[in-house]
């Protein structure tokens, strides 16, 4: 099968939104007025993000759910991607797969595939994302200021606890690790929350690296700090059906490491002030999407993590970065 | 040095047309009222796209100069890209020739790098770029009509003769290859002409894989054939420095294989109809861009290669495909 059947066969479909999809030189959007396109790239590389022999169907929903975290992210809705995709081999099987796996997922969230590319190669996938935003309206890294509460999205951890259980540093009870191999491999992301908290949040970003490490990078951007009540933190644990349930068999550092500097949890982080507080509130109930305040921002630069009782806890928890 | 330090260090610009650019979840593009955002994607791997050897300031040209070409052959000016690398290690000097050529073809065009990603593994470069073009005015693949004639931009073969010089299969005069892989390695994106073009052209498209295989894909999309005279496209080797200049030394079949089927040359395609003659020569002049007729575009469908008494001419040249 040749490049052009390849793309006919599992990556052709017809567009509604977009002015022109994949078959031409380039898509072509007509963003609505006023409105901004949001864009994003992430790039997934076998060894990397994702272990050779995954799930087709599953690798496919998380290259684009990655993306689709980083809309969230801003507030933007999802209209379309593109997908560029080096393979080693023509497999129709997996093919298949990966192609159901992605296009279930753009189409639970109306974000048309407009084009990409094709070629031979190690295992690479590719997708650049666009979404609409009302102008002046997108959500930033730079907005939090001191006195704003923080929060974290659903639950942190679960990605983490299933990476290290698939390298084998740790052993769960199978049901465990199924749900927590989900998390892994299929994340959620949390667009609909993003779109409930434009107008309500300060700032936000997604969280890919780690809690500590990625809260950090909104902290920087805002030339602000926070102060982190571990213990509140660690409660997203109990809220975690995995975690909690393998509690016992791990020991506290390990748990704390998934929970502060986890990675790959495409949860959203993000401030507001607490003059807010009940707009987060119904932000949350409108996404269907629990929000925990897990601190609060402060003038004075540096990340300070405290426990229930406001005594210092040192930090050991580095975040993932992807040339370390 | 780690991810954040690399994007930092090579690839962070402050943005002037973008309404954000590299550091946050997303971009912001806002396009002018009424203009439409063109938008594609292109990867290149090591070892299909580039040697693994190639000059990375002349790799950072041609990565971006393929996708702007992409821009050209839809009519749209550039004004953005995301730029997503895997890097097997981070070596400081290939960054800061990569980045040197890449952003300096960049602000030649005024395409600003507003985002994109960065990873560890084979190398691989994925650039999606962004160009505006006034609402319905782009240039697309569908809209030849039988009686247009067929033109081509600039010479052919040149790229490909490089390519078989480099692979050993014919030994060109020193000067020649410098100016051949000049053509191979730092493309020239006909984005002028393809500006001038808009409401001129009946369709367009760029030549990456071979001019009668990317020829075919115009005809497909607008339901239509084509006559190309074989010994006019012929002429394009005698417009081109290296393919003339080296012809003494190369036999036929080759020559004809470089400029019907050679891949690579970056130029345009484009239909117009016969009425519009003297505006593709005013386009081919402001933009300073020569280009030839080859051909007309016929109700049958089916590519007909004829010399110049008219006669048939067997097509023994196939197209680049990626999988074969």
């Amino acid at each position: 099968m040749g490049e052009f059947d390849l793309i006919a066969r599992y990556f052709t479909r017809s567009v509604r939104r977009a002015a022109l999809g994949v078959g031409d030189d380039c898509a072509l959007l007509a963003p609505a007025p006023g409105m901004q396109l949001a864009v994003s790239s992430d790039m997934l590389v076998e060894g990397r993000h994702f272990f050779a022999d995954v799930d087709p169907e599953a690798l496919g929903h998380k290259a684009l759910a990655v993306n689709l975290s980083d809309l969230a992210a801003c507030g933007a809705r999802p209209l379309a991607f593109t997908l560029a995709l080096s393979l080693p081999r023509v497999d129709e099987a997996w093919l298949a797969g990966f192609a159901g796996g992605l296009l279930a997922l753009a189409d639970a969230h109306g974000c048309e595939l407009v084009g990409g590319d094709t070629t031979q190669g190690p295992l690479n996938i590719c997708i650049t994302v666009f979404g609409e935003v009302p102008a002046g309206q997108a959500l930033l890294r730079s907005g939090a200021r001191p006195g704003d509460d923080l929060y974290v999205s659903g639950t942190l951890g679960d990605a983490r606890l299933a990476l290290e259980a698939l390298l084998g540093h740790v052993t769960l009870p199978a049901d465990v690790l199924g749900r927590a191999r989900q998390r892994l491999e299929r994340p959620t992301p949390r667009v609909a929350l993003g779109e409930q908290l434009r107008g309500v949040a300060s700032s936000a970003m997604d969280l890919s690296d780690g809690l500590l490490g990625d809260v950090s990078h909104i902290l920087k951007a805002s030339g602000a700090g926070a102060r982190i009540d571990v213990d509140v933190a660690s409660n997203l644990i109990a809220a975690s059906a995995c975690l909690s349930s393998a509690r016992g068999n791990l020991d506290d550092d390990l748990i704390r490491q998934c929970t502060l500097a986890g990675g790959d949890d495409y949860e959203l982080a993000f401030t507001a002030p607490p003059t807010r507080r009940d707009a987060v509130a119904a932000a949350a109930q409108a996404s269907g999407t629990p929000v925990t305040c897990i601190g609060t921002v402060l003038a004075e630069p540096g990340l300070q993590l405290v426990d229930a009782r406001g005594q210092a806890v040192e930090s050991r928890y580095a975040s993932f970065d992807h040339f370390r």
